[in-house]
């Protein structure tokens, strides 16, 4: 983490290092959390610590965000512990970006309580050289502009995918349009995806999105359906996976930057993009997104062994195959 | 079917013939179906219908239902195609059984418009000497009083499955206990199963409800999930089946049923309680239910051909496997 950064060019304009397997850029953020299970308050979180420490178990992951000065080498330890890249770490005068949320009974909708942007208001990271290079790339949800800002500084990636929200498809549907054509992955969830192809049903909204994006056979769509899983699409082919049951769901914040992290993470270790592959890639996010939700917070995340994630892709495959 | 009864146990003491692999008790009525693609009126519809309709694709099925004077030829025509044994059926001075409701435009809800229950309204069918020995039973949603009346009829049966709704639950919860005692699967949905257990999480539902039902290890559950599906549960083993995703969904009426009809026909034909069969059936009622759902009424299951089902059957698996 480069502590001495007055300014953001400099700070990335000198950070030297090894290129990540796969290149994670998104918030860091503090959360406070009310579930009916409980609270908790200035946990760390934000899409890029989500991502980044579900990607971490599949590959070396390097994180590009920013923090204010209140961030503690405590936080920096949860992500060092699994061996994220912190070079792209900023701190940047100030307080880093905070959240806070509360679920309601069904644990399917949140009310958000308060955001303030802090240092995150300003982020535009300049990356490093060797971030320059990174050829599988995730770009957490912020103002379409910036992601595209950032993809074009990219040398020559392999597969880059892409979050947004419901907010800049209302508000910036031309910068998102034009985002959509330099990615090959959109991870939305359903509504967001109603909202974006203006079709309720989700085949149709599929075709219609992936018109939007760039012309490319390994293109994909992802559709997430929070609690009922998702959809994969891919030039024609359908995938489907369904959440994985679970008796007690205690936060389900940050679960879809979780699957994104293990979907990505698959991804970038398997170096290739077979179906198979990106099929295999569906699960191991919806894997580490089952376990993000046990706890609070990234604390699932920090405990789960190799095993139990190996033992929950086995689960994953007795839930939903059958023999004809 | 029976035209000359007068009263019900004279029609039914009197009926004779063979014993169908699948006895389905249920109604019969005439729907009319409002949705934003059409309207459809005095449609043959109701659960008896959909379900033995569904199931003949599979099995031998059997119905046990009342009409009134207004079902005419050309309905049992509907029927009779599909060799659907119609010795069960009586006709009662009066009108069939009529319904009437609107969905809306997500599809997923609707609205009743009207209930004539004419005929249906005394509805207490006294079985055959043959219905009496039948081995796979469905009985479609009634009052659970009157379905455990019908279930104390059978001699021996092998395997009983049942429907019930939100308006037992609340009207009639200790008859509905002791049905649920009396029967080997349940099939509801998710709204029902969380009215039925007081548990909004489906896995502490199925538990509970489980506990409801008769000690057997054959013992199914199988909460529906509307567009999102199903889950099985089976004495500690769960399966998860999406609902096939469809382009143009038309109308929803009597997918449930349907679902029941191609699960409870499929099992008859293995006969055989398997893991594997239990699975494979959930799966043949949900490849009818996705047919059912293509056009209005009974229709599409009037022309769909099995080599149109099996071929549905293989794109379930496509959907849903994959390689680890």
């Amino acid at each position: 983490m480069n502590k001495e950064s007055s300014t953001q060019v400099e700070s990335r304009g000198s950070s030297t290092g090894s290129t990540p397997n796969l290149l994670v850029i998104g918030s860091v953020a503090f959360d406070d959390i009310e579930t009916p299970f409980g609270k908790s308050k200035k946990t760390l979180g934000g899409s890029a610590t989500y991502i980044s420490l579900a990607a971490s178990f599949f590959t070396k992951a390097g994180l590009v965000a920013v923090v204010g000065e209140d961030f503690k080498s405590g936080h920096c330890g949860v992500l060092q512990k699994r061996k994220v890249d912190l070079a792209g770490l900023e701190m940047k005068k100030g307080k880093t970006f905070a959240w806070g949320g509360k679920y309601h009974f069904d644990l399917n909708t949140r009310e958000t309580l308060f955001t303030h942007l802090n240092v995150f208001e300003t982020f535009s990271p300049v990356l490093s050289p060797a971030h320059r290079n990174s050829q599988y790339v995730f770009l957490g949800n912020t103002h379409p502009a910036l992601q595209a800002k950032i993809i074009n500084q990219l040398r020559k990636p392999k597969f880059v995918g892409l979050d947004t929200m419901n907010y800049w498809i209302e508000k910036t549907p031309k910068e998102l349009g034009q985002v959509l054509k330099l990615v090959d992955a959109l991870v939305i969830n359903d509504s967001e995806a109603r909202e974006l192809s203006k079709e309720r049903n989700l085949l149709k909204a599929a075709r219609k999105i992936a018109g939007l994006m760039h012309k490319n056979k390994k293109r994909l769509l992802i559709i997430k359906r929070g609690e009922y899983g998702l959809l994969l699409f891919q030039h024609g082919k359908i995938f489907h996976l369904p959440g994985f049951p679970l008796e007690d769901v205690v936060d389900p914040t940050g679960a879809g930057d979780t699957f994104a992290g293990g979907f990505m993470g698959s991804l970038a270790k398997a170096d290739n993009l077979s179906w198979n592959n990106v099929q295999k890639a569906a699960v191991s996010g919806s894997v580490m997104a089952s376990f993000c939700v046990e706890k609070f917070g990234t604390k699932r995340l920090q405990e789960v062994s190799p095993k139990e994630i190996s033992a929950r892709h086995k689960d994953f495959k007795t839930l939903t195959h059958f023999d004809l």
